[in-house]
């Protein structure tokens, strides 16, 4: 009984979320949900990604948390465009969220488009927006096992970064372990492993954004 | 609609609750459920007030995870008496769950047991299990909004561990206001500092809990 409701609010989703794809597509933009536990730093890692992009290249946000505009503000003040969503409780986005927002972005002037879903490294995984790509946020003071106890995000994902490298030395962490977990969980995971205190492997991950936003746009 | 059954879910839930809370206070436990994020160190916490807690007071754990049953087998390794739940993809632990593990646990010959709810800041808020008390555990290294920006489960504790201060200085966590943001929620909440790395903070946590279980139990 539990299961059939979960299933049919699932298929509902994934009707709204094609249409959703479908307007990202004439748009020509490559859209993106970024999935972590809270803090584990999606929104610093949107205002370092905001920083290092060129120009030329032209980013909307899609703030959802909980409560509060918090992370709107900080993104709003770097100058791009961005809306908040509050969940009033509830634990992940939806397709149908996204879509009640689309009219307050301005599709087309935007080439790449993130979504920074609830902190919650469980309920979003399931739940499609019409995106073309999960981005999976693991920071070390996390643990290393996390791929393997919260696997299907993971699994959906199809980058991982692997943040806070600069407070290695002070954990246990171990990189070798979380990269073997979360290959096991999803062979063609691609990892990044970046700092937003020192930026340091920020290069990579902005270089492949980069290309990856000019091969969908029009750019 | 959609409303409407998660409004059942939570009362048949709730009823269910009401069963468990029954038998623990049969059996004069102190039953708490400690809830955080993936990763903010629930089983080192659990690990070290093993350790910790004088012998004549006899815990119990029960593990929640999506996954795997590594937690378990850290408690395991320290002697005590441990069930796992996976609740295969599940974001929270309900009433039901604890409900078909208690026969496998020796309640009898326990004074406290402790339910290490699934790493989410989110769902587990919603459902009760038949506790005395929630425990929300937050590590500075997820910063300090996040009372704030989640705040139900800030709401329904009674206590806020926050973990890793050992980790302060190289984040930009600010304590108090961590503590503003949690008390603005809930006035009531009382507050632990602790670090599972040094042990620091400790003592506070061991003498109050083990009072407080002297208070429910029999001993």
């Amino acid at each position: 009984m539990e299961i059939k409701v979960l299933t049919n609010i699932l298929k509902a989703n994934e009707a709204i979320a094609e249409e959703n794809r479908q307007l990202f597509s004439e748009n020509r933009l490559l859209v993106i949900n970024m999935i972590s536990s809270p803090g584990s730093g999606k929104t610093s890692i949107l205002e370092k990604t905001i920083e290092l992009l060129t120009s030329d290249i032209r980013l909307g946000i899609i703030e959802g948390d909980v409560q509060t505009s918090k992370d709107a503000e900080r993104i709003n003040a770097l100058g791009v465009p961005v809306v908040q969503i509050n969940t009033q409780g509830g634990c992940h986005l939806d397709a149908n969220m996204i879509k009640m927002t689309l009219p307050d972005l301005p599709l087309g002037e935007v080439d790449c488009l993130i979504i920074e879903n609830v902190g919650n490294l469980v309920c979003p995984a399931n739940y499609q927006l019409g995106e073309d790509m999960k981005v999976v946020v693991l920071s070390v003071t996390e643990g290393d096992d996390k791929p393997i106890k919260y696997p299907t995000i993971f699994r959906e994902s199809q980058i991982m970064i692997i943040n806070k490298i600069d407070l290695l030395t002070f954990t246990n962490f171990d990189m070798a372990t979380a990269k073997e977990y979360a290959l096991q969980i999803n062979p063609e995971l691609k990892i990044f492993e970046v700092s937003c205190q020192n930026g340091q492997g920020f290069d990579k991950w902005i270089n492949w954004l980069a290309s990856k936003i000019k091969n969908s746009s029009a750019l």
